[in-house]
């Protein structure tokens, strides 16, 4: 673990989620920079003008980096900070609230399993049929390789992330506590489950416990993680309205599952299915048609036809280029084709298929499974 | 009854509703002609050269205009014409599928109880749901002074002609039979209050049965006669979704009430849902809100911003200009202020009420109800 990673993890003890003047330091000084200053006792940089100094001086005492670090490494989990290989770079989005850092549990690296993501958000009261329809929902879109995104609580979050599980799909449980704390304690078992098949991820060092504030800033993530936002049950001023606004606002899509007009469990998702850019959906396939349509460039607004592989680093994309459309080849014939190291392919294999742009063929032979890889056609 | 009144009368005999090449006929050479050529043996128009004469002339032996209009008469009926004073002008935009004449019956003008009147259609085969939500809605436009147009049909017209009629409003039933044909028949009591106190209007004329041409194209006078359509519940492929796509194509607002996804019977109104130009309603504001914008200006596109008092006759124009915004005038004042005479001065009066743009306030006297007319505040 390198003295960045140390840095922050440091910093994501001291500082609430979604705390831009801390973002803007970051950006300005770097993470050591405004680490040192907080831990002497003299002034703060320019950019923290507006807060008060003490509120950071006060956690000083607490957990050192070191120990969450440990922390989660016992677990298997990772602490994962921008500019590495698995950091989700759609979270840049945020700019200035973006996370310090995230905190991350579980076998697919949030990187991976957000790429093609959805997140499926609404009311812990959900009804029967909300989470009957969510269930359905994310169901299909595991089936259809697409993960969903939640925030693990009770009602809608949970019939999306178990709907998710049901279908296979790796799904992605951004908490607004610590990765370790088995928040709402009744689905300690499914938060388990998460972690041992997808993805459980916080910006919170381990330990922490929610609070109204983290609840509202771990939604921000939620919506700029995910290529787009569903709403399916959510009262009039639910907090899943506020994520699919932010959704819209980073420029993801904006979807709804509509209900009956007689149920207030759905009254806030007609008002927003009432708004501009916002889209009725019934069916996984009209999710999937829906994010699609925005979702292989996560810009603001999309303002012309943009090939996903321009927006691919340049060995990503040379690696794609070696991928035929029209047969499969095996790593090693990339490799060669591409003139990039072998390593290197697998992992930019990988990450195309996490984009959907190459799909993956196994062979069982006697040396074990091999794989083929085959372009798929999406621009 | 003047000859072309009865000249359209023993055509609406000859010709099916929705007829364009009577409709281009009629355009060209009028209707005097058009039935001479049709009772003579001789080859028809140009405008007619794709349809077989037969068609026509097999039915020249029918009931008489005279019998047809004396039928009417008994009734309190009229048969209104284009270019009539009580002519629904807004049918006009149906171009050569305009109807020849409209058969209608009951105290409220088919003309006036249209201007300002919203479209609720929907499935026979409704669910409580959509019987509720219907009635709801109907009974809220009402109480808002607009009318409800729909087809006289079980379930979802059913429910919007009722929710009308206990809101106070006048309702108007569009029949694709004979105005005094109770079809269907377990709705004989219901289409009986409507000739009471609203209208019962056909393109048909009396005794005429209905059939599945007369009811689909019965839907373009629905959609054309109202400002916006409502569809409530609908299974996919339902002729209500027809009447709100030909409401969209002549520029009338589109709209629909959502219900569970589960429900079929809602599955044709996701889908119009989920098209251009439709917009998800709730509540009889939302809907008033939506016709409201596109409601003053019947042009398939709204332009730009067009006073109302643009398009209207001069005469009309200059008595609502000789109706104060500020206090209430009777009609012998608005008389002398328009300098328009005073039976002239009442039709225009009620014209406008029914727009919207002025509003009558009654007074008790010794003589019997005095009427003050005031400017409502539009535009």
């Amino acid at each position: 673990m390198d003295a960045e990673h140390v840095a922050r993890a440091a910093l994501a003890r001291l500082a609430e989620p979604g705390d831009t003047a801390m973002g803007a330091a970051l950006r300005v000084h770097g993470p050591h920079e405004v680490l040192r200053v907080l831990q002497a006792d003299g002034p703060l940089p320019t950019e923290f003008r507006r807060r008060d100094p003490a509120g950071y001086r006060v956690r000083l005492g607490g957990p050192s980096a070191a120990d969450d670090l440990a922390t989660v490494a016992r677990l298997g989990g990772r602490f994962v900070i921008p500019g590495d290989r698995h950091w989700p770079t759609q979270l840049d989005d945020l700019g200035d609230a973006r996370p310090i850092g995230l905190w991350e549990r579980g076998p697919v690296p949030v990187r991976h399993a957000a790429l093609r993501s959805v997140a499926v958000v609404g009311s812990r009261a959900a009804t029967d049929y909300g989470t009957y329809v969510t269930h359905e929902l994310a169901h299909g879109l595991a089936g259809a390789r697409w993960s969903v995104v939640s925030g693990g609580a009770y009602g809608i979050d949970g019939a999306a992330h178990r709907g998710s599980l049901s279908g296979g799909g790796p799904t992605v449980a951004v908490l607004a506590c610590g990765i370790d704390v088995a928040y709402p304690r009744g689905h300690d078992r499914l938060l388990a489950r998460i972690g041992e098949t997808g993805t459980l991820v916080s910006e919170l060092p381990p330990g922490c416990s929610p609070s109204r504030v983290r609840f509202v800033e771990r939604n921000r993530v939620i919506a700029a993680l995910s290529r787009g936002t569903v709403v399916v049950e959510a009262a009039l001023r639910s907090g899943s309205l506020i994520t699919a606004r932010r959704a819209r606002d980073l420029g993801r899509s904006v979807m709804g599952i509509p209900g009956p007009i007689t149920a207030p469990h759905s009254a806030g998702v007609h008002q927003l299915l009432r708004e501009e850019d916002t889209y009725l959906v019934t069916t996984p396939a009209e999710v999937v048609e829906n994010v699609g349509l925005i979702g292989d460039d996560l810009a603001p607004r999309p303002q012309g036809p943009t090939r996903i592989w321009d927006r691919l680093p340049p060995e990503t994309a040379r690696v794609l280029e070696a991928v035929p459309p029209n047969h499969a080849l095996d790593q090693h014939a990339i490799a060669k084709e591409a003139g990039t190291a072998l390593a290197t392919v697998a992992a930019c294999l990988t990450d195309l298929e996490s984009h959907g742009l190459v799909a993956r063929e196994t062979a069982a032979t006697p040396q074990g499974d091999h794989h083929l890889w085959r372009r798929t056609a999406i621009d």
